[in-house]
């Protein structure tokens, strides 16, 4: 099944697709999927970022490809750091960029959604709390990144977290390909199946230190192949089963100047 | 004023100190103060973390004192980053130590409440985004903030963001006494005029990077003196003009051993 997030008449709904029309919901659709009204033409529609998350939980270093780009050693254990849901933008929606920076990447990553709260699970047990899968773009202020030794502010500014089109419940996200494209050019393109830590072992590990709650979003992170953009160039992250996300770059915005 | 959040009558409520008795209001107290039913006796209430925070946003080593005794530079910029909304707890509640550390400091801060959406602010015109002020305690699991490199994990924890005991709405933060006390026993003494990056600083730096919104709180960072606790110790955090936040230890949970 595949959820999403759109406006529509002045109004924030969460819908299903479903024969290639969107059926609006009355609710989030993580314990119970219940329809209001008629189906939709999907055209008449405008997609939001599919999570409202409380929280944006996102690993480091968990493809050993990009870890080896990076020129650093493969981590024993999961590296996280928390991205803000001010970050978080949809699809077609534009990646600014702020001007205190002088290079910002792409980084494409398959996103997990949460379902239902999970604390403390057996890896065993996670895939009973995931809800779906989504395409991510953890876009990363890398000289930022490098300077200031601690991640968050390098991905923390408005619009570096695209998340979309939608949401794939019906998934396995043990071997899927995964790649990224600029201006229509592959730069990224690993499969799932290089992850380091995998979906079960990502949910167990952040579940025994905090509470995920349903709609929370994790970034299971990137292969090798990051690199720069600048404005004007278009960024589709792509996920087999799920779909494109694609966000255009938006020229730098002088905060200085304002 | 003091503003807070309690539990009565099966219900969380905001509220404000009035005469020694606890005024309920309708509605968050950021924008405009409505007062709902009769002043309760403050026994009978039982004070939560007075924030509902969309993110934490945290600075590190913002005094000069505490960088010196973690044996690392001065920052040029201010080095953020993030808790999740989950470790939060209220005056009175447990801080749990987790069963995967050995070394867990208290971590005694002045915390900033945010009262309006809040982006690209430049620091003459902060205050005017900031609701008041509050006490926390940045609870860190200092062995693995080391192993980490990244600080997330490490002050990520459930329980590891105590916030309170009220929001203070009239007080200038450039000079206030702040001081921790383990089982009575001074530990941390400082004063915010230490404060490397002061309050109007702190707003202008995040809002340039990210949209602050009402609730939101900002750790301002710790001076020196943080250190180890252990099951049954008693913190408490008190601030000039805002009052004391006391939260006791628990024991290690073994978290492999459920």
């Amino acid at each position: 099944m595949r959820f999403c997030r759109f406006f529509y008449m002045d109004k924030v709904r969460w819908g299903m697709l479903e024969d290639g029309r969107m059926q609006s919901l009355s609710a989030p659709p993580y314990y119970r999927v219940v329809k209001e009204g008629d189906p939709l033409p999907l055209e008449e529609v405008n997609l939001l970022a599919p999570a409202e998350p409380s929280k944006i939980v996102c690993l480091g270093l968990n493809y050993a490809d990009h870890a080896r780009e990076m020129g650093v050693d493969l981590p024993k254990e999961p590296v996280i750091f928390l991205k803000p849901p001010s970050s978080v933008v949809g699809p077609g929606d534009r990646i600014i960029l702020p001007s205190v920076s002088r290079r910002v990447d792409y980084e494409a990553e398959l996103a997990i959604i949460i379902g239902r709260e999970a604390y403390e699970i057996p890896k065993e047990r996670a895939f009973d709390y995931v809800f779906g899968y989504t395409c991510a773009n953890d876009v990363t202020a890398r000289d930022l990144q490098k300077k200031d030794g601690q991640w968050t502010r390098s991905k923390s500014f408005n619009t570096f977290c695209p998340l979309g089109p939608w949401i794939e419940t019906e998934l396995d996200p043990a071997n899927l390909s995964i790649q990224l494209k600029k201006n229509g050019e592959i730069k990224q393109k690993s499969t799932t199946a290089n992850l380091i830590f995998k979906v079960p072992e990502i949910v167990a590990f952040i579940s025994s230190i905090m509470t995920l709650l349903p709609g929370d979003v994790i970034l299971t992170g990137t292969p090798a192949g990051v690199g720069p953009v600048k404005p004007g160039d278009i960024l589709e992250v792509s996920i087999e089963g799920i779909g494109i996300l694609t966000n255009p770059v938006q020229g730098m915005k002088n905060v200085l100047a304002k």
